[in-house]
């Protein structure tokens, strides 16, 4: 039976791999590496460094398919039809990958960025792959180091503050408003740095936010989002310039309103101590 | 200058760490294991296994302290004014073993279980003891592969589906009702199996449970919430018993209510390919 293994490879330092993906990619003959065209180019390059750096020359194979284009809804639109054809494509793309590439008994990998189980579609493609029937195999999951967990690590903070929820949502959601109840959003996938609609609102937010996390790259930009993020908005156009793309992510987080919180809050606050060893 | 570590070391299996963590050990000293008495011994065990694995013998030192006990505050109570006495508490604790086990120029570390952004208490706590002023030392922090990841990779399915925000919380904010505006929930910290309370509501909700995850006593379970539940309660109750503590999270999913989303729903469902390689 065919072996395929997600492995998730972390925000992009290739420290960030655990053991047990660096065990997943030893015990891998072929990887698949979809290719969104030029833009990403840099993204599958990084993917093959991460091989480079884990595996001796010659004991693998790669295989390169260009990943199916992606039809762009306007803003506002329903995003989720695209999205579904989208992956249809893409799984007739993966399942020929599989069909012709891997041998009866053969492994196969798909590497992903972060954490497989965070606003990744591998999982959902591969499902629907075995529903079409024409090719079957097992897979398992190794999990990630999320750009999330990198992104509070690097900002030396939580995500989440003593017994309260955490959000994780999209740019999308978030143009729809801060969500009720929650005072710690993550957002991913902001292609529009909504946090810009909440800079004006009066309301005491603060917001951390770091691109390319944990690549040489690596932005950090931290403080309360009025003042802070007019100067996200100039750091991320120009590195986005410079680089050809941007892969960036955030957390706003409320200022708590009562004193009690706020001490607990400030002492949850980065960058009060000395900076760290590296 | 003192150094501190403070190393995400993933849910349990030895082979999350990842390659930066391994590498924080090598370079640490002095490691700290604050012991919450008999019922988590077991974890200090783990902790000590973590660095036999990967560590010389002889090539560091460890610290044991008792972890200042915690007031339970009845349920319902505030939980607040609890966990911040405790964490003053525990930050002497902390300030007493750095700077009596830590020589001007050393390295120490903490070690925590998943990430340390998530509901841990450790970067607050050093916060705390650098604000107390006795003490000086520089931190960093290390991303681990959280207990909510490892959840996701062992169901074999995403938390977050296309567009569409998942929420992390806690078994006491559980209990106050499901959150709004969002239909992914990952529940950590839930002493009170709160998850029964939606078993019986009618709503169409999928419960994806594990406990001890990443260890060889590892258990998954899941399935429509409203059958699976007593048997969770059941296998929870049993496994507590039998080892004398538990740690467990879980996601609940509520059903998509229209057919398209109900399609792209079910191919995230977990389960349905033939079993992974392991």
């Amino acid at each position: 039976m065919r072996k395929i293994h997600v492995i998730g490879i972390g925000a992009g330092d290739p420290d960030h791999l655990t053991l047990q993906a660096v065990k997943a990619l030893r015990g891998t003959e072929v990887f698949f590496l979809l290719d969104k065209g030029e833009a990403t180019s840099d993204l599958v390059r990084l993917r093959r460094d991460v091989l480079g750096a884990h595996l001796p020359e010659g004991t693998y194979r790669t295989v390169e398919a260009l990943d199916p284009e992606r039809d762009r809804p306007a803003r506002g639109a329903d995003y989720r039809p695209a999205v579904g054809a989208w992956r249809g494509a893409r799984a007739r793309v993966v399942e020929r990958l599989i069909a012709e590439e891997l041998g009866e008994d053969g492994t196969g990998a798909f590497l992903v960025w972060g954490d497989p189980a965070l606003y990744d579609s591998t999982l959902g493609v591969l499902e629907e792959v075995l529903e079409r029937g024409a090719v079957a195999f097992a897979y398992d999951v190794v999990p990630g180091v999320s750009s999330v967990s990198c992104l509070a690590a690097r900002h030396r903070t939580g995500l989440s503050r003593v017994a309260r929820p955490v959000q994780i949502t999209t740019g999308r959601r978030l143009a729809e408003g801060l969500p009720e109840g929650v005072d710690d959003v993550v957002v991913m996938l902001d292609a529009h740095q909504t946090f810009q609609r909440y800079a004006g609102t009066g309301e005491e937010i603060d917001i951390y936010w770091g691109a390319y996390l944990g690549t040489p790259d690596e932005i950090l930009v931290s403080g309360p989002l009025a003042e802070t993020a007019p100067r996200i908005v100039e750091v991320r156009a120009q590195a986005r310039e410079r680089k050809g793309w941007i892969m960036d992510t955030y957390l706003l987080r409320r200022r708590p309103r009562d004193s009690a919180e706020r001490d607990a809050h400030e002492r949850g606050a980065p960058g009060r101590g000395a900076p760290g060893p590296g």
